[in-house]
Parts: structure tokens; sequence; C-alpha cells
């Protein structure tokens, strides 16, 4: 049995993420017919509303789906049997969604990968470059990797792909990116951004995204796996008159609403940005403090929205999450496949702020001490040097002083 | 702009479902770490219980997905690409998932209706007697056409199928029957049954179930359809310990677990059955008094869950649905395709009761009377009647006195 | 033990009324710190939405109590002990604030009534006309007397208490009819009205309200009664900047603001008092057709926020309403004191419409039949009939045909 | 205008405290009849239930209205106009009282106090022994004073009154202590003790209690005080059936109902008081570990509700908490007349954790750091050593190892 624990709960895994009060009251309100006015009303609202969070002016589509559902939609939407896409293992979700490709009859290619670095866009372009025929229909990355924290630089693989002169599609999941880290679909010219609400959204799972490019939908025409649920096509006429082809996910919708209002209006897209490259700085701080080392290799690639952390050899990050969970009330990422057992993730994305990351550091620090894992002490502090006195911390207001 | 309405809408669609405030503050719980023990608790419980409703020893898949994402997994999962399979034009709903088959790449055959019957077992017998070959790989069959309001026999289809000794699976859409109209996966032989959230189950839509025979399940070995998302294997697989092989809807599965305990241990599903055939009855009473016609022609396949009604030649439905909301805030169904300005659908399903039964049918005899529909009063009377005094009504206890 | 009852409660007892969502979602909100600036600009808006309410440019003070405080809040703030003061049987409520009077310990005359007609002006000039000492304090009404369903005419009492040039304090309790039935604090020289927030306002039970016009703030000075919760002084100087002189009802107040929204600025007042007009009056035509007779027996008093109904001698209320509730989910007020187990009251004010009042007639009508009641059905069309042509009703439509 | 904050806002003061989330969804829900059998059941639990929370057979009435009501209670249930009564002056709530006891028309005797110590014995025992006439009718006392932290030993208050043989009633204020400091209303012979909702009882503000004596409810009987609303008679003789003689509190009696099952049958009260000790440890190693000053002088009167740190001379608390509040989204207690400007106070009561402690402390350490108070960093790192490790240490476990 459980025993009873007090007080909030730390949801710190990256993702799903805290839902702010106010969406999940949203999403309490009673069902309304989906095809009556006030449904409609609604509907245009947060469509419209999502392109300012893609940063696209080309149709975003809702499905009433989880995450995983939107990789499935974009591949079915743009591909053929047998088409050959060029993927990158940056990861555990680069991998699922590779084994995906070829689960649904495509040919990908795999561009191996650390699980400590981004995409390369040099080994991108070569593999273009080579591609003499353009059999490769379609390049996919993943922003965000959210089983290592660490970020694929899109806009340089833009740039590869061009340099290429390759016409691939570019397609992109921003499921733990999107409206935490920058990003721009139209600027940096994705064909396909995969998205999910459980994350930067601040919603709970239940919803995806696919922002959708003319290109994207021109491959939709020829392209021939079977798709009926995920067709884009009945789904963007529809959502034209604020409709959709079949039961949208209506309470959802509501906390999409307010989510997008506190992003888009309230707090600024640039200000929520900035909020998590500094909560992220803070635990990178932390954790260097307490000499752990960070998964994520390359510091141009290190992600807001996480913070993966390499245990000590022969230490167990399942012990040490159960630790955290049991005595704290606080939830921690698991370490996925490759990583099981070597790595911990702090989620430090969505509706959070300053104490609630030092909650979450202390929680992580406290149980290091408690599960006997090698490490300073200190890390809480650094992080508090940080989000009290920024890059220099108190040393440079003392050396003012 | 829409004027302020005042009091509680009635949501009288056959689906959405008015969702109980219990179910709808559970979804307002903050969203929980799926892979954590607390999720797995929720999921054993929920698995469990839906086998009861489905009346079931088989596994009940949930995809955090809205209902249409079923039927798709139902294809999917046990068909390849150009196989045979009967369908039965029911309705609405019925063509779509035909259409829905067609796309993902079977071959459906459509035995025609008149969208006023049921799935008629004669026919399906004799096609499947033809099929010498065994073609046919499977029968699908909408229990409860919810674009008409007429119920198919699926014991007698199993029969039907069982004299043609066919090999076929037998697949049924309970999207708007299911915890509406009795309804039995295990004795009735059906291979894949379709569900979804937001009717009889008492929950906004986002969630859809597949409950699953070994004989789907062993044919899904050899489905050659791609498939990913849908896939039961690894939901089942999953589903034993309690998680999910992607992310769940945490949130929906909070109101579910509350749904069905209220319609398992608390009301008690015949008792959900009998309270559903008695608003239907009622509101079948109130359409003959206002000398209306119902659309389904036999009353043996009258439906529990919604009543469709034909207007008189010459008067719209769409017109007449729209007085109803704008002086009412009534919401009612409308004709699809077929029916278009031709029937309106009375929802009498999910979490309701005598009173929001009685409103409903005042709503609808009063928008008669302000559309100039030309009709007879009294259909509330007799609704009244029935309600209070049951098959014999007022007449018989008076003759009693 | 209770039987699991489906769908809505109808909670039509003349208050607490159905909270509409939108309250109760606003409740359901985290508790701030009520010295802090947001729980300031909260405050700051209900307090200046109420004055519009109230109809008046006084303070209306805000206690974190139920309405039965603020009936004695009007009396310790104004007088002292052995006061007279000139008070109404109009009711069960004015007998019960007559009590009250008494035991806070000044002196009530009790103008004698048969509980079926409101305040007589006539009575109260002729009483003050003889009080040539201007021992008399203040004159204590009941705006609408929840128990009968009976109004009485403020604006006349106010001009009675003028023709007598008398200086007593007026004090009118609006429990029952504040935004539900027209009222108006500064035009009628109401010094003192007593308001709660479970009635019209739409809001759970937990606050009251006074509003305080200067001559009763003046006599305050002087009143010699203790006080110090219910004390208007402190209330009304730390109101000014948004304070309270001790905890308020944090929550409740979050619900005000929504329904002050909803009353104010969405339906519009007028537009709320237009509707209960119209919704009492399908009232009493229902129940005139059933043949039953109203408890108010004059109709320049009926009220608009609820209809109570005389049970047919030898019938009782009682039984009668334990049917209603057993069998239809309904739950309707009872008789009082010296009314019990005579009259039953329908509440039809506060969050309400066309069809939760046809679902509430119609359950009425069933229960006269099941409870052996005497009756003439039709009750129910007669009030559809009102809703749907209004005062002329189908009779004049078809003439005009 | 306030800029947006993002994540949860963390509420420190001594109180309201931080509704748990089921609390709130619990009081989200509709509201019902409170003459219906529903209600009933609900108010005979809670009525129960808060029994095992103050630790008493007698009756404990609720009151519909905010805690200060409480204490007026107390004095007209049980006085007549010029008794006297013995206070104590611990701080700023016991001198409200006091005032509270004039204005009410009784004499208070107060005891002077230099508000960092509680209610001494020995000083009540001195007075009572001199009172050979039995002059003073009651002693009151406060037993965790909110704006200093500092606890009164109730117990030995007991013992003192016993000691002079002396037949005062024992008033006790329980505001901020009750289900959060060990309590004990019938072992300790008190007589009447005082609580609200929104401390340790983790509702929102708008409920009061009084546990009732024997003793306290004779003495009711000869008491001159007027009194109606606050009257103990009407209120125990209804709540023997489950009402109420005036309308209760409906939703905050649905969140009590949570509440009660959370402490006494989930965590446990004893489980809860040591949470709470735990924590107000922490609490001052990391004020003592920052150089500053504990308000409260005696360890043994410790407050485990809440710590008020004294600011260094020449620094503003206002100053100091509005930093913490715009930078941190932290709100803390501000010092109260007497202390205005010159202590903080930090609650850690109600429904609260580690994790939560040590957001807070994080906050304040960096907030001590923004506002330039002098003080040595550390505090943050003393709490995690004690929440850690308890009583002794890393220390010890290193000595250890």
């Amino acid at each position: 049995m459980e025993h009873h624990q007090s007080g909030r709960h730390f949801l710190q895994i990256p993702g799903p993420t805290n839902v702010p009060d106010r969406v999940l009251r949203a999403i309490d309100n009673p069902t309304v017919d989906h095809r009556g006015p006030e449904f409609q009303a609604l509907s245009k609202e947060v469509l419209a509303g999502l392109k300012q969070v893609f940063k696209t002016k080309s149709p975003v589509v809702i499905f009433p789906a989880s995450g995983t559902g939107a990789w499935e939609a974009a591949i079915v939407n743009t591909l053929s049997p047998g088409d050959r896409v060029l993927m990158v293992e940056t990861g555990h979700f680069a991998t699922l969604w590779q084994s995906m490709a070829k689960k649904l009859g495509v040919a990908p290619e795999f561009i191996p990968g650390d699980w400590r670095h981004g995409a390369d866009p040099a080994a991108i372009e070569a593999r273009l470059a080579e591609d003499k025929t353009h059999a490769i229909k379609a390049v996919c990355v993943v922003h965000n990797e959210t089983s290592t924290g660490v970020v694929s630089r899109i806009g340089d693989v833009r740039k590869a792909i061009d340099r290429a002169k390759h016409p691939a599609l570019l397609m992109v999941d921003t499921i733990s990116s999107l409206a935490s880290i920058d990003y721009r679909h139209d600027e940096w010219g994705v064909d396909v951004t995969v998205a999910g609400s459980q994350k930067g959204l601040m919603l709970p799972p239940g919803l995806s995204f696919n922002a959708v490019s003319d290109k994207a939908l021109a491959a939709g025409k020829s392209a021939k796996l079977p798709r009926s649920f995920w067709s884009w096509e009945e789904m963007i006429a529809a959502n034209k008159d604020g409709w959709f082809p079949y039961t949208p996910s209506t309470n959802l919708l509501y906390g999409l609403r307010v989510a997008l209002k506190m992003l888009v209006e309230e707090e600024g897209l640039e200000n929520v940005f900035k909020r998590h490259n500094r909560h992220a700085e803070a635990a990178r701080r932390a954790v260097r403090a307490w000499g752990l080392e960070l998964l994520c290799a390359n510091p141009a690639e290190y992600s807001s929205s996480l913070t993966a952390v390499l245990m000590p050899e022969g230490h167990s990050e399942i012990r040490f999450r159960e630790i955290a969970l049991k005595r704290f009330n606080l939830s921690l990422g698991s370490g996925l496949t490759k990583l099981r057992d070597k790595v911990f993730r702090i989620g430090h994305l969505g509706d959070f702020n300053d104490l609630m990351l030092m909650g979450t550091l202390a929680g992580i620090e406290m149980t290091l001490d408690l599960a006997d894992v090698p490490h300073k002490n200190g890390g809480v502090d650094a992080a508090m040097d940080y989000l009290a006195h920024g890059e220099a911390g108190r040393a440079k207001k003392r050396a003012v002083a």
C-alpha cells in the first residue's frame, strides 16, 4: 500500500508537466455540442492561437489523440510504402519514431548517434548530397530529445538540406520543446512539425498536433500509405469553418484555449523561453556542483526543458528515483532503454517557477545523500546563487561591494 | 453574437452526453506520472472495470483517441490490404466506417439499407453462404446506428454467421450503445467491439476502446495492414502490468474510474439498461402523440439511446433545431447526409433522468409550435403518463379506481 | 440507504439555488493571501459590482457568514437594548427575524398577518402616525417572504413612512429577492438591506450582505447593542482599500466575481428580472391548471422567485415532496411552521431557464398523480403555452391563423 | 499592473493555507438541499469527525462564518455584561480577542506579555488565587499565537486553574494550531475551544468551530449577553439529527468531509503533528544558520505551525516580503501591530511537505540576498541536512562511516 503523502506532488518528469489550476478548471466544464456555434467559436480561437505558438502561417492540425499519434500522422500523410526517410538516432524517442516508420512500411535510414549529441547537420548534408536520385523523401529530426535532454539545431539542419539542394521534406518532433524552447516552423522551413499537449502546452495528455507546410500538403496528394483517422485533408477542410471531421476532444480544447492565453497573451512566448533557459541553467549548475555529469555533451545543445544526469558508475537511478518518490513525493524521469538505470532526468518545463525548481533540486540533493550516491553538497546553493544573481553570482556582487 | 443563456444547457444530442459532475471533477485532478505506482493502480482498475461493461473476459484496449480511432484500430489490427469485408448500410456511421475501410485499403462489400432498419441477419447469412472460399474476412455491423436510432440485433447476426458456418470475424460498433443498451461481447461471439467514451460511458470525448477476442488477436498475427499507434499487441502486453506503450490520456482515465463505479457498482448495468429503455419508450410515445413519424421502422429495432424523428415534408429540421437552441438552450441532433434537413434526433442516453427528459420533450413541443411544424400537442403529456404509470398509463389506474 | 439517482438533481427549493458551473469552478481556485495585491483587486471589484445589484451608491458590506448573520448585523449596528422596532408578520422568516430581534434585546412590535399577504403600507403608516414620540426606531420588512412566495411593496412602505413623517429606519430583507426581483435600495430610501449569497446571486451559502445608508451609519454611532464581528464601522473603513478587518471568505468571493459578471454584464439585471417574472407566471398558470390554490392571495404581491402552493385538505405536502425526491430527483421547498405539511414551494430563481422549469413542473404534475393528490392534468401544458406564446397563448395565434 | 507569474504560488502565510486539490474539488460540487437526506448524512459525518480532531466527546458546533466569529460565539454564549475574564497578552490575536471582549461588554483583565512568550501558568494561578470571590468567569488563552509563533501550554494552564481551585471556564483559541499541533479538549479540561477552517483543517476560510464542554453549556443557561446567530443551544439541538437552525455553508462542508478523511483516516492525527514538528524544526535550523533571531524566546513554546523571524535592526520586513512576492511568487506573513515591519512569519502548516518547505526556505534565502539583509548563507543547507538525516545530521552519518 502507498502511504499517505501530504502536500503537493512534485511532478518533475519531462512531461506530462504540472497543469495550471486554471487549465484544469477549464477542462472541468461541461462538454458542448461540437456541431454548435459555441464550439465553433472555440475551435476557431484555438486554431488561430496555435499558429502563433508554432510560428507559422500554415495550418496546424489538432488530433484528439496523444503525441505518438502525431508522429504517425506525419508519416502516413506524406509518404508511400517503401519510401526512404533519413532519421537520426538522437535517443530513445528518435529510435521509437524510426521503429514506427518501419512498422508503417517506409524505409528509414538511421544515422547512428551516441545519445549525447543532437542531429549533426553536416552528416545530414553529406548523406543527402550522396542521394543524387532524391530517393530520400523526408528528413526526420527530434528537436528536443526527451530521453537525453539534448537539442538538435533545426535551423542548421534546414541549411544543411538547402546546401545539399535536396527536395526532401523536413519533419520535426517538438513534443518536449514546443512552447518551452524557441521554435520556428516557417522561418526554419519545416514541413511537418509534430507536437503534443502534455509538455510546454501545460495540458494533460490527449491532444497532438501537426503544423503542415504547403509542400507537405502537396506531398500528401501522391502519398500512398493508407490513412483515414490521421488524414490532414478532411481535417483542414473542416477546420476552415471551425469544425472537425469526427468528434474532437472538446474538454481538452477548453484547456488549450486557456493555456494559449497564458503563453501568448499573458506571459509572452519570448518570456516563456527565457524562463525555461534560466531554470535549465540553474539546474545544470546544481548538477555540476554535485560533481555529477550531464548527459548532454555539447553546451550548444543543452535542453531548456529537461536535464539528464548520469548516475555514478555502480549506482542505480531506479533505486534513486524510488527514494525520491517515497521520501519526497518527487517524480523524476527514468533512464530509457540504452540509458536504463544509468541516468535520471529532471523536467523543468511547463508551468514552473524558481521555488518549484528549488524544491526539486533540494529533493534531489537530499536523495543523493540518502541513496549514498557519491556527490558534493552545494548544488542547491549554486542554483540559488544563479537564480538570485544571474551569471556572475554572489561573487560579483561582493566584489563590487 | 450569441446572447446570454441562463441555466443549464440541455445537451440532448446523441453524444457527447451530459457528463456527471463527479466525472468532471475527477478529470480536473492533477496529471500524474504515467510510469508511477499511482497510475499503475488506476489503469489496472479501469481495465478490469471495462471488462464488466463489455461483458467479456477478453482484453479491452483503451486508446487515447476519440471513437473514430477505434474503428481504424479494428481494421488495421485484423486485416490485410485488399481483404474483403462485409458491411451493412444501416446509416451515416455505417457508411463512414465503410469509407474508412476503403481508405485503409480493404475491400468492403456494402449490403444496402434504407436507413430505417437494422442489419438483416438473413441477408448476412445468405451472402456468407455464397462465399464458399471464405474470401470475406470480417462482418462489420453497427450495433446502434447513431444517425437513425435503429439497433441491429447482434445476437441474431452471430447466429446467421454460425448457420453459414463462415469463419469471418464479427466486428461491432457500440459507440452509442455501450453502457446504454444491453451488449454482450462474449455471449454473442463478437471478435472486435468498438466503443468510445462520450456516450453511455458519460465521459468527454477522447478515449476509445476495442474489446478483442482470441480469434481477432490470432487474425492480427497475419494481418498485413501497417499499424503502429493502433497496434493491439504492444498495448495488451503493456497493459498486463498496468502500463501503456505510449502516453495515455491520464485525466480522462480518472473520469473513467468514476464513471465505471457509477455504472457497475452504484446503479448496476441492468438498471442502466432499464432506465434507457424507459426513457426511449417515453420519447416515442411523445413523438406518436405529436403525430410525427419515427425514423426507425421496426419496433424490434428501436434504440434506447436516441430517437430520430422525421420532419413533416417541407419543414426544415435545421431551422427547427436552431430555434430550439436559441429559444430553449436545447441542443438536438441533426439529420446526417441522406437525412440532412429531414430528421432530428433526440439523445436520451448517458447520465439522464425523468425530468431532464421532460425538459427536453417540452422544449421540442414548444419548438414545434414556434416553428409552425404541423403537429398535435400532447406529446409531453403522453410521456408523463408513461413515466408515472408505466405501460398502461393513467387509464388503467382510473379503470381500477 | 439512498438508491442511486442518475442525471442531474433538480434543486427547486427557493434557495440555495442551482449554482452555475462557472461559479463553482471559480470557487474551486486556490485560496490566496487576503492581505496581498491579488485579493485587493478582487475585493474592490466585487464591492463595486454589488452596488449595482443593490442599486445603491452607499457601501455594501460583505460578511463571511450565511444570510441569517446579515439580519443580526442590521439590528446590532443600528439599535440599542430595548429599542422599539416595527416588524410585519409576513411569514416564517419575518417571524424568525422578529424572534432574533427579541433575543438580541430589542422590542419588536409585530403587525400580525395571515401569511398570504405582504406588509400592508397603510397599517405601517397608521402605526407610525400613532407613534408621536418616535419611540419606534426601525421598520423591518421582508421584501420577498421565502416561506410564502409573497412580495411586500417596499416602495409603498417607504411612502407610508414618509406620509407618517416618521424618522424610523427602514430595514429590508431581500434574501430571496435580490438579483431576482427588481429592488432599489437608494430609490426606495432603504436604510439597511439584508441579503445572502445562495439565492439570486447564484452562489453557495456562506456570504451575506448589508447595504447601508448614511442614516443607518449615523444611527450606528449611538447604537448600544454590543457588536464586534458584525460591526460595519471597521468593515467599511477596511473595505475602502480593498481589505477586510478579519479573514474574508476568499473562495466564495471568487464565485461572487463571476456571478456579478453574469448578472450585470452578460445578462443584464433588467433581463434577469424579466426572466424571473416570466417563469413565475408560467408556474402560476400550471398551478391554476392543476386546480390547486396559490398561497399568495394578492396578484400584486406574487413572487417571481418562488411559488407556494396549498395542498388540498387532507393531503400531506411532506409525503408529496418525499415522492418527488425519490421518484424524480426533485427537491421542492417544504411548508414551514404554520404552513407545515400544508404548502409546498417551487423555487424558480437563480440560474434557471425554460426547460429546467418544465422539468420541474412535469415532476410536480407526475407526483400529484402518484401521490393521489386531487388535481387536473394540464399544468405542464399551460406553462408551455405561456412560455412559447406569451400572454395570449396558442389561442390567439390560432385565432389569427 | 501585476506581471504574469508562472507556476504554483507558494502561500506560506500562517493561514489561509494551501488547500489540497481534493478538498477544492469537493467544494466545487453542486449545492444540495440542506433539509434533505443527502445533506443530513454529510452533517452527521462531519460532526462526528470533528470530535476526533478536537479530541473530545462533547459537541462541536460549526458556524457558517470565518474564525473571528467563533471568538464571539465563545463569549456571548457563556458570559453576561460586565463579567470579568482573564486574558493573556501573547500577541496580536490575543489582543484582538481581548478588544472584542470589551466591545461585547465584558471586562477583560489582560495579563501583559512581551509577544515572545506564551501564557504563563504561574501568573494565571497567582491571579486566580487572589480572586477569592470568583469574580473571574473565564480564562481565555490563545494556544498558538499566529502573530508570534509562540505556543501556550494549555495543559499547564489547566493545572494552574486547578491548583487555584478556581471555577472559571477555560476558553482556548486553536485557530492556527488545531490539526497541526497536538491539542486535547477533553484531557486538558477545556470548556470552549475556538477554531477555524483555513489553517490546519486545510479548507478555505468560511467555517469556524466551538467545541463546548458541559460546564460551558451550563454557564450558557444563565449568561445574559444577547445572542442569536451564535447561539449554541439551537445549533446543538438541531445538529443532533444532522440539521442546522439556519443555512449552513454546504459547499465548505463538502470540503470538510474530505479534509477530515485525509487527517484522521489517511495520514492519522499523530503523524500530522509529527510532520508539523519536523518542518518547524527544519525552519528554525534555517533561521539560525542565517544568523537571524527567532521571535519565540522559549524553546518549550516553539510553534509547529509557523516561525516568526526578527528582521535585523534597520531592515524592513515589508520591503522584504514585497521582493519575495514579486520575484519568487512567495507569500510570507507580515509583522502585525507592535511587530509591524519588524518580523516576517513563515507558515509551514496545513497540506505541506518537505519540498514545499525547501522551496519556501530557498525563496527566503534568495530574498535575504536580494534585499541586502545581513545574513549568512547556509539556511537551506541546514534544513536539508535535518530533513534528510534528522537530529544529528550528516555529521553523525559521516562519523559512523
